[in-house]
Formats: C-alpha cells, structure tokens, sequence
C-alpha cells in the first residue's frame, strides 16, 4: 500500500510499504476514508521532536473496517469507525478511568512497527478498547465525515482544554492560540457554555473561524499587548479559565499572565524546550491551577459525538486545504509555511 | 514596645518599637498572647528570600484585642482572636470568593509600614475582614490556644495542600515534607477522609508526628530511593494526590515523580529558586494537575475551628519548643540549626 514515510527534517514522502494484516486476535485493519495533517507532526517535520527516520506519519483518521481478529467483538468488517490518536486496551485500571492515554498497552500511531494515519490502511491494536463506531451513512456525507474525524484529536483536544480551563455554564473563557486545537478549544468552552469567550491569536482566517465558532472577543495583539488588551477586556483581573493551545514558553507566559487569581490554564498546547517560561513563584502565589495534558479524547468521543452527529456544533472549517494521498508532503509544506490551516487528506 | 526586627541575615533581635495605635477607622490592635516562627522566616533568615533591613517578622499569632477603630463591628475590647497571615478587607470580590489572599487590600505581616507577630502588639488593618474570634475560655487552656494557634497559617496550608491534592474520603494521600506544614497537610487529609498517607520524611522526632496525625506509611528515603519506596507501597503506580510542603527543586521534582498519572499535586511550600526542577512535558504527558498556592487560611479557619476547639484534630504537636519573646533570635537558630520543628513564643 502507499503511506506516508518521514525521512529527515522536512523529507517527508509517500512510498510503497507493506499491506497491514492481523497481528494479534485483539487487531483489526481499517481502511482509511478521510486523515489529516496535525500541528504536532510539524515538529517533526521542523526537526525540533525527535522521530526515527523511516517512520510512518499521521494520527488522526476515520476509516472502514476491512479485516478484524478473532478476539474482536465491537466492530465487524465494513463497519466506519473513527480513530484515536492513541489507541488503549480498554481494559486496564487507567482505561477504566477514562484517562486512555496512560493505557499500560496504549501507543502512538508511527512507533516503531505500527502503521500511521497518512496511509491507506491502518492495523489497530486492541480495536474493542480504541476504535469507536459510526453511523454508516455518515460515510456519504463529506461535510459530517470531516467534522468527525476531529473526534480523533483536536476536538477532543481542545475540549480537554476547556475541561481543563474549568470552561461551563456563564464562564469568561479566553484560548491562547489560533491553530485547529485553540479553535476546537473555543467551540468545546461555547458547547459547555462559555458566555464569554476570548480568543487571542493574529490570523484574521482563523479568528474568523473563532469567531463562528462561539468567540465573543479577538485579541490580535502579542506579548504584552496582548496581556493588556485581555486586561482591559477584564476590568483588569484577566480571566478564570485559559486554555493554552500552543505550547511554547511564549504562549505558557502569556496564559499565565491573562489568568485571573485562583483560575485555571487549561493545557493542551505539547510543550517544546525545556524553557518552558513557567515562573512558578507567579503562579504560586496567584493559586493559579496548570491542569490539562495530553488529552484522553477516547474517553470523550461518545460524550461529543452526538453533538457532532446532530449538527450542534461543527468544528469541519478548522480544515482549509484538501489534498490526496500523494499531496501530503505538499500539505506539511503548506502548514509550515503557514498557508493552510490545517490540511485534510482526501482518499 | 518589644517587638522582632530582622535587620541582617542571620540577625534578628528584639528592640523597642512604637507602640501600635489606630489608624484607621477600619483598624483593631490586638496585644499577642501566642506566636510563633515559621520555616518561611527562615527563608529571610538564611539571606534567600529578600526582606528590608529594619522590618518586623512574624505573621502567626493569636491575642486579646485592646482596642478597635470606629468602623470596627466583628469585634470589641477583650476579644480573643486569631490572625491569619494574610490580612484581607472581607469585601472585594476576591474575598468574597474566598481567594483572600489576593484581596485588593490585603497585606503581609512586617511589610513596610506594618507590625509583626513576634511583638507585643499589632495594629491589624481590616480587623472585620481579618480577625477571627475565638471562644474566650480559650485563653486559659494552653494546649488549646497552641492548636488554635495553628489556624494563623499552618494548619489552613496543609488544609489547603490537601483540598489542592484532591485529598478525600477513602484516597491515598502522599505528603512531601516533614516540617509543620507537611504534618498539617496529613492531619488535613486524615480529617478529609484519606484512607492512606504516605509520609516522606527523615528525621524520625517528625515522622513519629506524622504517625499521630493520621500517616498509616512513613518514607524515610530522599530522591530516587524514595521515589521507588513510594512505587513499592502503590503497586508501582505512584499516588493520586500528593501535597508539596517543601517548595524546593528536590521536593517538586519528588512529588511530580511519585504522583500517579492523572493525579494532583497540591503545591504549598513556597517555591525558592529559579530552577523549579519542574519538567513540564512529563507533567503534560501523564495529565498530573499542579493546584494549590498561598494558602487563603481566613476562608478555611471556619472550616477547621469547630474541629479544633471539639478535639477532632490537634495539631498542637507541630510545636517542639517554646520560648519567650526575648528568646524569638534564639528560636531562629534553633530552627535554623533543625534542633526545633517550630517555635513557639509565649508572652
């Protein structure tokens, strides 16, 4: 089959590798129908994460159910399912928690001997405890497909975001970043019922977006500026819930500076550098909360789906460029550079 | 009157000062009947936490009140009181949420223009949205006055390490630090329902505490030995809630290495240093929530008074020397010097 490989920083291609089978009696292969290119796997790209040259890329993907093993019972071939960006046994006391992302036999999609998203089919592992179903129908709606497929990632993300932030019913919620997670993150604090929500980030597309998507305040400014415009957006006491969407020491600062005393900064922004710009001092003597990480969006999936899937909230405009399979190192390209958003690839 | 005057590291004394008088109509002065050192004086003490030569130290005490200005209603001449560290009007909307220690108008004992505890008198601004009257009776039962004395700051910040770690009925409670506020934070948690509390601790005059005060599992160890110690007791999994009563780079990094994934640290040692040996993506990667701050002690004393003054909980314990106003130097030293867990002055 063709999958996509990344060699080096910015090497990225689409090659031969060999067909997924059944592994184990808990796999199953799903064929991909939609996946997409994340921010995450531009830091890769950007030679800033480490990854193992040779490795497959993607992790977010919605498919149809083409073989599965014997041990499967919640899924059957033919069957359309979307897919975590993590996969979890559903078994394991983490599992049970809900928090799928510390499963004992979870992984990431590309490790080492696992297939990965930007391809034409995928061996999950444990598909009982990872994959969840989807209406069939939904496969021929374009529209309500693209919309689930954030079920895998960054709708979930940014509502773990949002979970995190302590967004609900009449909060002021402000999202630092404009990226496909701060988007997601300003819907998910507008379905939980955000009645105030603050959106900092400095591309008019994307803030545009926000904006359909429940934001009531854009902040364009950066830095300082930005600090003072949530300031007096405020009555100067910055604001209860923050969700931080980008993770970089700047965005980390800038949460840390907007976030009201005894508030919360919900962090789903991956954290790069070991500068982290976090001044514990300030957040210590503000009681200032960090909650958030690297979000269990298995666990969400049914909670959102049904909003999904009746139209209450729509999160398919965080994509704005389509390619094809073979278009995928076109679509890092353009997301590095800056010129999509976030790039759906089209089988 | 006699008060303590930091004027140097490592030299504190006691010198006559004005007495305290009225100042304002929203003013009390209360005579000090019990005070006591902190381990946070010693931060001022030991030259790592700035201070102006010629300020008053001390922000714990309880005493009578012996006079009040006119807009003073909580209160009158003869009360008995106990004071937490923080003053606070009661009036702002940060009082009103019960985050005091941000009030508007609120202050820290010996900053400038302001007494300290270890004297023999304080004006207390705000006396109506800062004093807490205790039971008159009170002040003839010295083992009481001493536990009362606690709720200045001790007790409320281990209650709040606790409230921070999600301590609750039937969890499991780890406790980084041996000192008073350590042992507060597991007297707090056992009153808070835990079912187990590991305690990390080396000096076995303070573990022997903790066992009285609720630790079913003490951790002698330090760094790595202690971090498998703590593995060992939980099955290899780390615990849930942790409270952090050191605020050192080894201590945080500790209670991040020990707390389970998705668990909540509660940070209430005051963090000292740059370095906070904090490694945010491994926060990030298993969703541990850093919770917790400066302890808002004046919400919580009447949520721990009742406990108090019935026996429920006597943290009195927390006290291993007491000295008179003329010997507070010498109780810094003793400190210092970790022959005394904390001191106790009496007048």
């Amino acid at each position: 089959m063709r999958a996509t490989v990344i060699h080096a920083s910015r090497d990225v291609r689409v090659e031969e590798v060999p067909d997924p089978v059944i592994r184990q009696p808990t796999d199953a292969v799903v064929r991909v129908v939609l996946s997409c290119v994340c921010g995450t796997d531009l830091w890769a790209y950007r030679g800033v994460a480490d990854f193992e040259p040779g490795q497959r890329t993607g992790h977010e993907f919605v498919g149809i159910v083409e073989d599965v093993g014997t041990d499967v019972g919640g899924c059957v071939v033919g069957d359309l399912v979307v897919v975590p960006f993590v996969w979890s046994d559903g078994e394991c006391g983490y599992c049970a928690e809900g928090l799928t992302t510390s499963c004992e036999r979870g992984g990431f999609w590309g490790t080492q001997g696992s297939d990965g998203g930007q391809g034409e089919a995928v061996r999950v592992p444990y598909a009982d405890g990872t994959l969840v179903r989807l209406p069939n129908e939904a496969a021929s709606d374009r529209r309500l497909l693209t919309a689930l497929l954030t079920l895998s990632d960054v709708l979930g993300t940014g509502h773990h975001g949002a979970v995190g932030a302590g967004a609900g019913p009449g909060t002021t919620v402000a999202v630092v970043g404009d990226g496909a997670v701060g988007l997601c993150g300003v819907l998910a604090a507008k379905r939980l019922g955000a009645e105030r929500i603050i959106a900092l980030g400095r591309h008019p597309s994307r803030t545009d977006v926000a904006r359909s998507f429940g934001a009531t305040d854009v902040v364009p400014e950066r830095g300082e500026a930005a600090i003072e415009a949530v300031r007096e957006l405020t009555r100067g006491r910055g604001v209860p819930a923050v969700i931080e969407a980008v993770g970089t020491a700047q965005s980390l600062w800038t949460a840390v500076q907007i976030v009201r005393d005894g508030g919360s900064i919900g962090c789903v922004g991956v954290p790069h550098g070991s500068d982290t710009g976090l001044d514990l001092s300030d957040v210590f003597e503000r009681n200032v909360a960090l909650r958030g990480g690297v979000a269990p969006v298995r666990t969400y999936i049914p909670q959102l789906l049904p909003d999904v899937l009746d139209g209450v909230i729509d999160p398919s405009p965080v994509f704005d460029l389509t390619v094809g399979l073979e278009g995928v190192p076109g679509g890092y390209k353009a997301m590095d550079e800056r010129t999509a958003l976030k790039v759906l690839v089209s089988y």
